[in-house]
């Protein structure tokens, strides 16, 4: 078994043993992955771009980088989940759009969309 | 291999080949992540939350549900991988924390943080 | 003076008096506003569309509730301060915007975007 | 009539007369909220700290910016009108309150919240 299906079965264990599932449509998780992913974004607001890759790697900040990054992917995971999605799948899906989306002659060190 | 190992790879060649790094620090990729969230969001922002699950898993809504799932998982990849988080034992670390926030017996059936 | 250029200049006095404007670039206040926006979402992330009106109404929840709302504002404002946008002027010009790409007969009562 | 009158009763003609109260109850407009501070996000996910304040004062950039800013604004009065909110007075009560927070002599030139 691969990481994230354990992982999927650890929190579908923690919903079904609290009862949570009744939250759990996705409208509502939708709104949870929203409010995590501004938790993760307010402990770098004031961070300059130059010091992010230390901020985020030292060991003060650390754990707490961590734990909101988990947040963000649980909240994701419980959203797939519910809905159905394989989110790896979904994942490899978008990443072979993208390829195409961004040619790599056309989107060489910048970040513009291609205009073809 | 296991899915995430391969998802990374792909990433991670995807924004090697575009020269992408140079904008991938963690404080943008928390913005990108919280930009893909809020297109999340949007779909389901009319939808009440007792047409939510039929919302998505519609043949007509579920490519743009997928589309943007899988982009708020890229964004959150792209943030770990970067800032050398191993997103795995992160949210096995998350979902045991919660465990012991949220026991069983004082979260059943109800969405409020215990206090003891 | 009306109640935006009294508050503005509120905000003016206390980001100077604490020199904070060395971190209020556009960028960075891009991120508190998603933060802030995040904790106004997170209050209403369990709650139905039903019990909306009424969970925001109560008197345990209003002081939370005006509290986040006023984050955002705060953020917003301040945003706009930097950026040299006239922010009631800029709201005038998108709504009549948004009359013209939804017209009334096109648009009522759905919530759709209507196609010509 | 100040500009913030003026502007919500524009808000609630254009409402009206598309019969939108329906959906726009305190949930679906944080919602709302959340994904138009996402799209100010993503306007400046890519641009460094240091070329912030020029990139949204460039006459290119300029009406994206006040647009989205403005999207955020609509939707911060929408919900502050339906929850019965007086934005004016919320903001100025937290700004007073901010300042008890951060009082001037422990947070000058810095970001971190005063331990005391």
């Amino acid at each position: 078994m691969n990481d994230l299906e354990r992982v999927l079965m650890q929190l579908r264990r923690f919903t079904a043993e609290r009862e949570w599932g009744r939250f759990h449509d996705p409208k509502n998780l939708a709104m949870l992955l929203a409010s995590e992913a501004g938790e993760l974004v307010a402990l770098l607001r004031w961070i300059p771009n130059g010091e992010a890759d230390a901020f985020v790697r030292s060991a003060g900040n650390r754990p707490g980088v961590e734990a909101e990054a988990a947040d963000v992917a649980i909240a994701l995971l419980l959203f797939c989940d519910r809905a159905g999605i394989d989110l790896a799948s979904a994942v490899e899906a978008k990443i072979a759009a993208n390829a195409s989306k961004y040619p790599v002659e056309l989107s060489r060190g910048h970040a513009r969309t291609p205009v073809r």
